[in-house]
């Protein structure tokens, strides 16, 4: 609380008047452990209070207690971003939504359920399965991440190839706004028009336009077939050329992921597995539904007349392959020295990407390995040097600067599905013109005039 | 140009000496084609002048010379919207996009195309089905409709059940804003989340935020593999009822139709065909993708249990009634006797809402008959009554009156894929609170504060 005592201080006897004890804390291992999220730090800051909410009337209230106060909101889920998106600010509240984590309705027949936003995506997940259901967006944090910080970032994950990122999935919100009023935007129907998309607009917002305090879902069918190919390649632009190849196939995986041999090389570090030895770059395809056998047939016959070797012996393997991928996020947490990006380029540029890349991180003397939802388009390289010095963190820099860049010039954009957060605002005016950062800001203006929401993060 | 004469004629010189003559009508002829689309018309006027943009420039140029002279700009794709988004305002602008036209590109490696807004939705499939791809929303007026348009009204279809709307199609925009600049708005990449969703914002938006002057546009892959099942139910409540149980077996058609039998009637009296001999009601399945000869078998099985009729002699019948569904819009135009609805309810309530619009028609002593998207519960009952005259007409709007009411009673929307337009204006505070009303007021000021783009639609 040092950085803001005495407002601070004033708010906190509101909120004591409010909330729980349980619901407060000022606690210093508190403090810290709220202070991030697992995106890079660059400006580290510590909130003056973390509060957990319990219900809509929770939020309403500290938002209403903040905005008297002036004092800025960060609201948080589970904490696992990787854009700053939930860092905290100088003397700020952070604003737990982990505790409102009740499925509210899960209504088989519409397809649909009704979450608070602290619902862990698994748990939903597990939920639908029950009935044949999946809510399909599965950022690689799906254990432990929430629908509230999935909506916040507009998650992807890995099988969007085939069924969409959580824009897709959401068909209407509850938000409090900044000055604690409650809306409803969108329906409860698969379609609906009316009016402007309000519900699009906060999905993505990163906590900067109002608190999603609700969410309704589409579900879709768990398929009953799955069919996953893992297949080794000797280069990594050959790899990449087997996403387009199976895209000329005319076969929809619902996941296509790609990893670099240096990921190969780390995962066998971790697990103890000889991944490296049989190739130097791996791609992972998932089709599923009633004609995966048949499609995978196909992609077989695709990948293998490119050089691919399919590990046709073993498809437990290939499972085994895509959970170690599923779950490779959470593990490394950005640092000073190591940072994981997450571009997107049109898919006919992975080849040419992944080959700049390489050559990017030789110029600059970093690591570098690359995963990517390649049937998105959507790669993840993480650069590392292996000491924070100065030469070193600069190198470092300079080749994620020109990653960005290459990614641009290529048609592509700086952030798939991880969001600008606080990390990303340095490129954002590389991608978008005056002109859109201007209307984003006056859109701001709307929802959030005295600036408390999340301020700092998401536009520039 | 009787309504506004003086600032219309100095704009028609401003206009002149921009446009081309061919670019540029004040032809009684051309004002009468011009002043509506095929929505009801409540409030009859014509334009002051129709001009035709031939280009990015052409429309950037009209925006500027409406904004200086404070006139109206109403855009218009085809005119084929239903909803009145496209009726003219008393001497406004209609700024025609039909001669912009262009398939600017077709990437078959990024599955993407980018379009000019006046191309016709068929004429963009015609040309991604060379490549084995396809734009998929595909609206009853697919053969005349321009993607503008698509995108100006978030258009659905029948194929959105598995492929989603127009909205889900739609990866960036360029857009002439209301002071004639241009921007850009979105990725050609299929995931990114820079900034705020502004993509969104615009799409549904029926031009009153922007000029949309062109479009990237995700496509699909073309199904190899088609089942179309038509089934006749004694009653449409087990037809409704047959949508559920094709939803209960997991199974995902990209058709999914339902025809009451006043509408099979409309169909025989107009093809000849005796169809309304067969059953009470038609429920239409297409399945597509490798496994739809298995999907279909699937979804037989649980249509016949529900007393399904399956005309499993025929599959070319079935295939030619989609094509009768498919193009049956456009064919009757909404006027003062006959309006056509366009609400969606939650799958579980499709049975509920047939039964309560069949008792709604009969309360209020006027026809009504029913096609619906079924899959997305999403319902487009049409209204009649024979005369025009105060009586019949005040009965027909009490019926749609009714109909809306309990529509959003059971948890549904105004409007699943026509747009608000001008004509639902009315009913739009029944579903939105004034907060999220105002929200919307205060973004349109943001991109139109003079008020100029197309006014007095879409939001109340």
């Amino acid at each position: 609380m040092s950085a803001t005592p005495r407002p601070a201080a004033t708010l906190l006897e509101h909120l004591a008047a409010v909330l729980r004890p349980e619901q407060i804390s000022v606690e210093a291992h508190d403090l810290r452990n709220f202070a991030v999220d697992q995106g890079p730090v660059t400006d580290y800051q510590e909130p003056a209070v973390v509060v957990w909410a319990e219900s809509v009337a929770d939020v309403q209230a500290v938002v209403r207690l903040a905005a008297r106060h002036g004092v800025p909101i960060v609201p948080r889920g589970a904490g696992t971003g990787v854009s700053g998106g939930a860092h905290a600010t100088a003397g700020c509240v952070v604003l737990a939504l982990e505790r409102m984590n009740r499925i509210l309705e899960l209504n088989v027949q519409d397809e649909i359920a009704r979450v608070e936003p602290g619902v862990i995506n698994a748990d939903l997940n597990a939920a639908a399965a029950e009935h044949g259901l999946m809510y399909a967006p599965d950022p690689a944090s799906y254990k432990v991440s929430t629908i509230g910080g999935n909506v916040a970032t507009n998650a992807g994950g890995l099988r969007c190839a085939k069924y969409g990122v959580t824009r897709d999935a959401v068909l209407a919100l509850e938000v409090v706004l900044a000055d604690g009023e409650l809306i409803r935007t969108g329906h409860r129907t698969f379609k609906g028009v009316a009016g402007y998309d309000l519900t699009s607009l906060f999905v993505g917002s990163e906590g900067t336009l109002g608190i999603v305090v609700g969410a309704t879902v589409r579900l879709k069918y768990l398929p009953v077939e799955v069919r996953t190919l893992a297949v080794f390649f000797p280069d990594v632009q050959s790899a990449a050329a087997g996403v387009l190849a199976v895209g000329a196939a005319r076969v929809q995986p619902s996941i296509l992921e790609l990893l670099d041999g240096p990921s190969l090389q780390e995962l066998d570090f971790r697990n103890g597995s000889r991944l490296a030895e049989r190739g130097t770059a791996l791609l992972l395809a998932q089709f599923d539904g009633l004609a995966a056998a048949h499609e995978a047939r196909i992609a077989t016959a695709a990948l293998t007349a490119l050089g691919g070797s399919v590990n046709a012996q073993d498809p437990r393997e290939a499972e085994r392959l895509v959970d170690l991928r599923r779950h490779s996020r959470g593990m490394d947490v950005d640092s000073e020295t190591t940072v994981g990006e997450d571009v997107a380029v049109p898919r006919s540029q992975l080849v040419r990407y992944i080959t700049a890349l390489e050559a990017t991180a030789a110029r600059h003397g970093v690591g570098v390995r690359v995963v990517a939802h390649a049937g998105d388009g959507n790669l993840h390289p993480t650069f590392w040097v292996p000491e924070s010095d100065d030469v070193s963190v600069a190198a470092l820099n300079a080749a994620l600067d020109e990653s960005i860049d290459t990614a641009l010039a290529l048609g592509g954009t700086i952030t798939g599905e991880h969001g600008i957060g606080q990390y990303k605002l340095r490129w954002l005016p590389l991608e978008q013109a005056e002109p859109v950062l201007d209307i984003q800001r006056r859109i701001k203006k709307i929802f959030d005039p005295q600036g408390i929401l999340n301020p700092g993060k998401a536009i520039a």
